[in-house]
């Protein structure tokens, strides 16, 4: 809208479709930048800005009130805003000639149409339910609004549910699932991708799938489910998947993903881009110069790849809905991407990530271009190892390796895993390198880190290989037969269990056997988790030995072999 | 040492003078770039590169095991680096002509010299003990050492401790506190400054102070001791305070500071700066090119008032004594400054901050001018309010008027504190604004956060200021008769106590009864804690009232009334 029309109309008239997330966020944010305009909020479910993450808690009877569920209600909306929520009023059409939608009132059958000089979609987007035999069963459910939550919680206490299946291990799978365990129902997951979390890389994953496991979850990962049948009794229903597995349950929970609701702005003919969202430029305007868009059915640019991607997020569409509202009203404000920060908790284990994981590099690379990266995996311990209560955190850092810009990070743990992924968060939207987290000056007591933060471990092991002090390999992109495999751990340690064909020298012995080592080829060292070895491969590299370091040890050895890397 | 004489000697020889962080951290860091280099390490007391931090839980049997302190030995210190560490060997003496030292074997009583080609001191700082009257009493004791503590430990045993005095409130005053409060002794803590925490700015310190009072302690602020004399029972120890007061006890611990331990480099003829540390440059080199200094004992740049500081953090001083290691051998690495980040464990409350305080910025200036900085007080829950268990964290944000870049924050609470602290860190060390914390993509769910963390609210609450949209006032400075105060909470929060000559109108009121207002003069908003009083402000000022928010509404105005502002 040019601000010559609001002159014009004297009062804009701003109608949104969609009152959570972006929609509520654009409408409180139009208001405060203008008290004459005219704000509409038209959502087809009964309520607006509910809180949308908070469902599987609430069905896990964590939050036991669902009242504890509703950020705002239209009556809130009126008395604080001035804004007027339509619940149950759904945008069936958008007249892009005349300005105006088509309204139906769910509870009174009315069709009508209202005029804008303004007008934001925010429409979500809705659970994947793919079109498989049986998914019309009952008991099959996916979650998306406190109504599903709801007829989840009442079908498994009236069906006295002992069983369940849920489909898909992403964030609302595995949450889901941690809330079903937590009411004494024992869940299956089925996955279609070999491993749960999509965000995380594989090996990383495997952490989150053996916290499953040990939980008592039973995992089928690799295997998509071919379709629903009822079970003889009468009652339960047979998951059936097409590698032919048969799982038996009292109810089965969708949670394969979500795709951006864009009905209405295909219908009205705005640009779709190839992932299935509405296209948006910086400022969230739609194709069409009137029509906004923001939230879980819009695309958005990833600020490592440069590609489009669709991410559903709350805070994303929070961002998103006070840009739309800055545009509307005149304002430059832009949307930067994003970096899908992201976090989940599973049972005691945290999982977090941010920026680029390294299947995503591969597949699309750095703007455009083929992705020149470098990874580290560490392992250190949330707080110091002296004051009680120390837990590791897995960690996996990607970077440039042509100066070092970070790139993405990932990690899993039980404690403090989310604060090192913000702290790398902020570092990637400042675009800083590993050399800035070596640097990094965070805080440090007994009780929260160590002298040398995991933060800035993770920044010196990246800054050591940036620098030619400590090359790193990889399992599973190991050289062939010449390399000598060094074991820099204990005899102990060597004998338990080691990578066949390595010797060992533990690290303490290791500058008065230099001689039984060769004088060329490549020396590969390991130890538990990278730190010996390093120690291992700074001496080697002193003595004149072309040495490198494994990155993170056997851990990651054993994470990585047991996901087919070689 | 240049390059020039390492090939001269073949063998470069490196003494460390003092063997805990800085000190270790170099000697270990040398190794690594360089196997010749002959390494040695002079630790005059019985251990080399204890767990300094954790002395106070130490006490406190959090950690019940000495053993668990000692982070290494000399052995592990031969076998893993070759490196030799001389426990109970002092170095009493530089020789600068002849670049030796002289030595002091503590055991044997032999005096010996050593020569270097380079010379890093490692001397820390030591426990300020004010020549008072009694100070020499049995009963009264510092912490430093692994020894101190033993002796802590010992005399509380022994001596049946049932009440104790803490003379002094910074850190590690308060750890000792909760400590022995943890063993179950009475603590009253004396303190000469009107506030615990001096990094913190008073009115930050007073939830501090509030949290401590609830546990027990008793606080006696702005009082410094007098003396110490034996009590009448021959066992006791009374502490006698300037104002006259007498606080009778079994044990008296000294925290009140530091002092650098300068004497081997001043009478070295060193560089000494005016706060009584070691002058180095960016490298660590003291005023002799063959000698570095690093750890406690040195002064450093602190990256916003650019002037010189004391700050003894084992996080620092591993930095530094890596970076000595690095232009010993010939490396560029340089220290960039400090930025003060530290946390606190109090209790239940976590005390963090990061960058300048007001205090700090109000004597010292933005590199070397006179500050130009706004602030904002918020009180966001740590996650969603939804999700069971949110506490709220009071945060303080400072920032550049003019731009917005980030100078400092501070934040107390029980959870999710010393994270956003952290974030805030690596956006100061990064240059960021306020504009970029609101953009921040951080971590959310329910347990972590919220769709707008805490730490984007500070940042959109600064923005606001910045763009015009909020304009802030502060209590303490509000302008003289003329501003209306205007207090939009209900009416029930109004009654039961608001500031004097404030007029109430709720905020769901506002827009009916603006009539109410006068047309000139500025208006002054708050609320509770800021929010509503933002809402109202933006209506105010876009129905064309000069309205400003006061930051951080009744919260923060009784934190400043009890400070003594206005």
């Amino acid at each position: 809208m040019s601000p010559k029309n609001r002159d014009e109309s004297g009062t804009p008239r701003i109608l949104i479709v969609g009152g959570v997330a972006g929609g509520a966020s654009c409408a409180a944010r139009a208001r405060r930048l203008s008290e004459e305009a005219e704000i509409i909020i038209f959502e087809r479910g009964p309520y607006v800005s509910f809180a949308n993450c908070g469902l599987p808690y609430y069905v896990g009877d964590v939050i036991p009130d669902e009242n504890d569920l509703l950020v705002a209600t239209p009556q809130y909306f009126q008395q604080r805003f001035n804004i007027e929520a339509r619940v149950h009023n759904e945008v069936t059409a958008i007249d892009r000639e005349m300005n105006e939608v088509e309204v139906r009132n769910d509870e009174t059958g009315e069709v009508y149409r209202e005029g804008y000089d303004a007008l934001v979609l925010s429409p979500g987007a809705a659970p994947i339910r793919p079109p498989l035999p049986g998914i019309d069963l009952p008991g099959i459910f996916s979650l998306r609004t406190i109504l599903d939550s709801r007829q989840i919680k009442e079908w498994i206490v009236d069906k006295g549910v002992k069983q369940a299946v849920i489909v898909g291990g992403g964030f609302i799978g595995l949450e889901m699932t941690e809330n079903l365990v937590r009411r004494g129902i024992s869940v299956s997951i089925v996955e279609m991708l070999p491993q749960v979390m999509p965000s995380l890389d594989p090996e990383m994953a495997l952490l989150v799938q053996d916290h499953l496991v040990t939980n008592g979850v039973s995992l089928h990962l690799g295997d998509a489910v071919a379709g629903f049948e009822p079970g003889a009794d009468g009652r339960s229903i047979i998951v059936t998947t097409q590698s032919g597995e048969k799982h038996p349950c009292d109810m089965a929970i969708l949670a394969i993903g979500v795709r951006p609701e864009v009905t209405l702005a295909r219908d009205a003919g705005l640009e779709i881009g190839a992932l299935g969202g509405i296209r948006v430029d910086e400022q969230m305007r739609t194709s069409d110069s009137r029509i906004w868009a923001v939230g879980d059915a819009v695309e958005v640019r990833d600020i490592i790849s440069g590609e489009w991607m669709l991410l559903a997020l709350a805070g994303l569409a929070n961002r998103q809905g006070r840009i739309a509202a800055d545009a509307i009203l005149g304002r430059g404000s832009r949307f930067r991407g994003v970096q899908a920060t992201a976090v989940c908790k599973v049972f005691d284990m945290v999982v977090a990530s941010t920026g680029a994981s390294e299947k995503a590099l591969r597949r699309s690379g750095i703007s455009g271009q083929p992705a020149h990266y470098e990874k580290v995996y560490l392992n250190p311990a949330h707080h110091v190892g002296y004051y009680p209560g120390a837990k590791p955190i897995m960690m996996k850092l990607i970077f440039s390796s042509e100066g070092g810009r970070i790139l993405g990070a990932q990690a899993v743990g039980e404690e403090g895993v989310e604060k090192r992924i913000d702290v790398i968060s902020m570092a990637i939207q400042k675009d800083a390198t590993v050399f800035d987290l070596e640097e990094a000056e965070l805080c440090y007591a007994p009780q929260f880190g160590g002298a040398k933060d995991p933060v800035n471990l993770a920044g010196m092991i990246a800054a050591n290989i940036l620098r030619g002090d400590a090359p790193v390999a990889h399992w599973g992109e190991l050289p062939g037969g010449e390399a000598t495999i060094l074991d820099a751990r204990t005899r102990g340690e060597f004998t338990a269990s080691h990578f066949e064909g390595a010797i060992n020298i533990p690290l303490d012995e290791l500058r008065e056997r230099l001689g039984e080592l060769p004088q060329d080829g490549e020396i590969l060292v390991y130890c538990r988790q990278g730190q010996r070895s390093y120690y291992a491969t700074r001496i080697l590299r002193l003595n004149g030995f072309d040495a490198s370091n494994i990155s993170g040890g056997m851990l990651t050895h054993d994470m990585q072999r047991r996901v087919g890397i070689r």
